[in-house]
């Protein structure tokens, strides 16, 4: 799987794939090449920018346990972009079975002959003990 | 302010006095009438389409305390599409002084002479002690 992606979703899978086998280079490949693009990991701060990429080498190369299960929420097509809606789940050893999902937010980017990369990766802990009431 | 809102800037405006000043009306008219919309509030399910318009109007006439005070953290501009990374502050009595933010994207459409609508609304809780060492 290699660049130029084609298609959001060819994306969204290099971005999954690149997290499981821990892959640099195709992690690094996946985003947009931008200053406007951000991540946002569960309790941690924003980043940004080249920052983004930096970050990810980091939590590829880090001892940090990455086996995720993704489920499809919902797609949103909007022209040159694409906004993904998913919840992943940990199936690493050492994450505790039944554990809730993290919601995710791709939004992906389409530049001409660049194809589709990623722009933001947003993450949001629901509720730890399933839906709530609201408020 | 009522809509069309003709900037991204003018719907966000909307969004956050219609949270300040609990005003069910104005909340309904900053997003889109789409089924497409979601918001994902800080441990909450994530929420679509008609319902956001139900959760936003329960969130207002409930007495969860909404005072927010938002800082820009960075705009992104793309043709009919603008996404806004701010930091919301919650200053209403009852909440902590110096309790950590919470991360929001803000991500808005343009439709023409409907001018720009909310399409999404997700929050993430940043580390809650401040920046943590990367993973």
């Amino acid at each position: 799987m290699s660049p130029p992606f084609e298609t959001p979703q060819a994306a969204e899978d290099a971005f999954y794939d690149a997290l499981e086998a821990r892959n640099v280079n195709l992690m690094s490949q996946v985003w947009d090449d931008s200053p406007d693009v951000a991540c946002m990991l569960p309790m941690q701060p924003i980043v940004h920018g080249v920052e983004v990429r930096s970050m990810m080498r980091e939590l590829l190369r880090s001892n940090v346990p990455l086996d995720l299960r993704v489920t499809h929420i919902r797609w949103v097509e909007l022209d040159d972009i694409a906004i993904h809606y998913v919840e992943e789940h940990n199936n690493a050893a050492g994450i505790p079975k039944g554990a809730p999902g993290i919601y995710a937010t791709n939004i992906y980017r389409r530049r001409g002959e660049a194809g589709w990369t990623l722009i933001l990766h947003q993450n949001s802990p629901p509720p730890p003990d399933g839906p709530p009431p609201r408020p």
